[in-house]
């Protein structure tokens, strides 16, 4: 089932409640048929760390360019060493001509820096006693000691960096280093922010939770904000805003359920195509999904923490392959024994929120009735698949970490 | 050995070479005695993602704050549907007062919202049948179904966030949703950044490759760039830079070594003291450092592969410390098995970059001669001990690894 090719007929949930949820595998196909990487841009490469090539880096030349020092020292020919000792120092006059080499001199050269022609080593400090522009060799240099050879890191041509990662800082040195100045990177998704139940907080009230989450999600996985507007509450506005062109995604946050203002669903069959609403997930089993004009539109529940769910499994998801990145969630993996039951429902894809005591992973409670407290105490989440009630004590299972590789391990909670 | 107790009395390396170096946990003892987590500052939430809590975020008050629907539907009492069925439905009148709930009446509540007063259950619409403005509930309510009671979550004086790890974007969303405007996050070091070293790229002659990497890892590690400086390669003005005030951090790249143009060294002792020049390490074992006014010192070697280890090990360290992060190497640890024997030098510790080949680490090749194009190429690195003189094939080691867990398994290389 590709949901696009058979739209469901459109159906009003609002004080009816969802009759069907299609399960998350078919929500995640639907993503997966809308996101593909998008055009590339050129940008300065000082601007590129994160960002992922459009194609392989391939050396544009031999690196290093020529035969160059990689030691401090002097450069000289090796041949001319042999038998060199403390009792035997021989005498090499210093040069000045850094091109190229007499026969029986030396040159003091500087790690980095080409070789004069005619050389082929390096001989370090120690290795010479140096007084009045003559150095005395007092043992054999081995040949190439001192010295990475033209091409010995790479030849002209070698892929050096996939376009299946993200830029790392030594990338961007690596890319400088061959005086490259532009790299060629898929273009950042738009994503356009419409916080429909977005609520300033006052006194007392509840702040809102979305706007600052969204926003900081977006930009983890690559994307950039085109444009963002809080608290449209009503349909017709709401239709105008996904329809108006601009943006790779629109992604709007609440008025997804079944109570009376939830207009969301209506505002996307009024703006294009609501291909999905209700999904066998939770928390966040009232997103929903379609397109208007060429943005794929992802309705996220207005409720914080199903908010967070559905994005990283579905939003999220959509951002980073729009952004030639991939389709796993940004969290890494770490296996760990249940250490109290784990309790899911049957039919649903639940996303549980645990701690790790002693190593075992505790659930912090029901999936679907927490908030984003459960998030801030977990070290991350369990996924139980749709057919399973949970996990029993004694299992092990895959946690995606929350944390950071900088983030202290004893942790105060 | 405290080396700013003892310091060491200033030696010229330069066309002599390092007579001694010293080991890499005293230098790495050095970087610790002098990182302190700075002084705090205030900022607005949405600016947080990232950054450290100078205390711990405790909950200001209840979440939720009373008791509330986390579900669409009718509040009502539980205990008036008992009984209810099918073929028993009972009646309840929609009122529209949504502070208290009058006996045997419904209000229809959205998700998120405080239940009226002497509500304790949510009745989704699935469970009654609405018409005429009156509900009639075909099964019994659960007590507390769809209900978060007040302070379920967390109640007020609960520590919920911990000051040992960097702000989640959930995180930002929690606290907003307290309705808190700004959170008091230990203040990012200000680093003064000086590509002593620096050469601008001209045509087939080799560009500066560390002043966008450290950058990059500077930016990586939370600290802020204070100021700039490229190309400064004289004693004196180095010197001057160096003990100008404003900085926490003065790093410099470049002209460490014992070549006559390295300088470095000489302008630290002449601004303030140079505590450590020269570490038994490889690659990055010119780097030195100090303190000039109030500001730790880093010398980094110019030499781009040399740069990149001497920062992680060192400045990255001091800079991450310094911002209330972890010591930890800001890469997850992967165990691998050694496939190819991975050669390092006794006396030294070394940072072998490796790729992983059918799983097992390889070495891509010596850790002295390579260049960028190693750590490019390479999944992560090894860190050697000193009394070690490698690891044979076999060997269970740790890799720190480079990528992201965004990035895609199938690398092109």
């Amino acid at each position: 089932l590709i949901p696009d090719e058979h739209p469901p007929v459109f159906r009003d949930v609002r004080l009816e409640g969802f009759a069907d949820r299609i399960p998350l595998e078919e929500a995640v196909q639907w993503i997966d048929s809308h996101s593909k990487a998008l055009d590339s841009e050129e940008i300065p490469v000082e601007k590129a760390a994160g960002r992922v090539l459009a194609q392989p880096f391939v050396s544009p030349r031999d690196m290093p360019p020529t035969d160059t020092a990689v030691m401090d020292g002097y450069a000289l020919r090796s041949a001319e060493t042999i038998g060199a000792g403390s009792y035997n120092p021989l005498s090499f006059p210093i040069q000045a001509d850094a091109l190229v080499l007499k026969p029986a001199s030396a040159f003091l050269i500087s790690s980095g820096t080409p070789l004069p022609q005619g050389a082929d080593a390096v001989a370090s400090f120690d290795l010479v006693r140096a007084e009045n522009g003559t150095i005395e060799a007092i043992g054999p240099v081995t040949p190439g000691a001192g010295v990475s050879s033209k091409g010995q890191e790479a030849a002209e041509g070698t892929p050096l960096i996939g376009n299946s990662r993200s830029l790392r800082p030594s990338d961007l040195g690596l890319i400088a280093s061959f005086g490259v100045k532009t790299v060629n990177v898929v273009r950042r998704p738009r994503v356009r922010l419409i916080l429909a139940g977005y609520r300033p907080s006052s006194g007392w009230e509840l702040g809102d939770a979305d706007a600052p989450m969204l926003h900081e999600l977006i930009a983890r996985d690559g994307g950039v904000i085109e444009s963002s507007a809080y608290g449209v509450r009503e349909q017709s506005s709401l239709a105008e805003l996904m329809a108006r062109p601009g943006a790779d995604v629109v992604l709007v946050g609440g008025l997804t359920g079944t109570g009376p203002d939830d207009v969301a669903p209506l505002a996307l069959h009024a703006a294009g195509t609501l291909s999905v609403h209700g999904i066998a997930l939770r928390p966040g089993g009232s997103a929903g999904m379609g397109t208007a004009g060429d943005a794929a539109v992802i309705l996220l529940p207005g409720s914080p923490l199903h908010c967070l769910c559905a994005y990283d499994l579905l939003a999220g998801r959509l951002i980073r392959r729009l952004g030639g990145r991939s389709s796993q969630l940004p969290y890494r993996i770490r296996q760990a024994v249940v250490g109290r039951k784990i309790v899911s429902s049957i039919g649903n894809d639940e996303l549980c929120q645990v701690r790790l005591v002693s190593g075992e992973a505790v659930p912090l409670g029901s999936a679907e009735s927490g908030g984003l407290v459960f998030a801030a105490r977990a070290e991350g989440f369990v996924l139980v698949p749709a057919p399973l009630e949970g996990y029993a004590p004694g299992t092990t299972v895959s946690i995606y970490m929350y944390d950071e590789p900088g983030d202290l391990e004893g942790r105060s909670k």
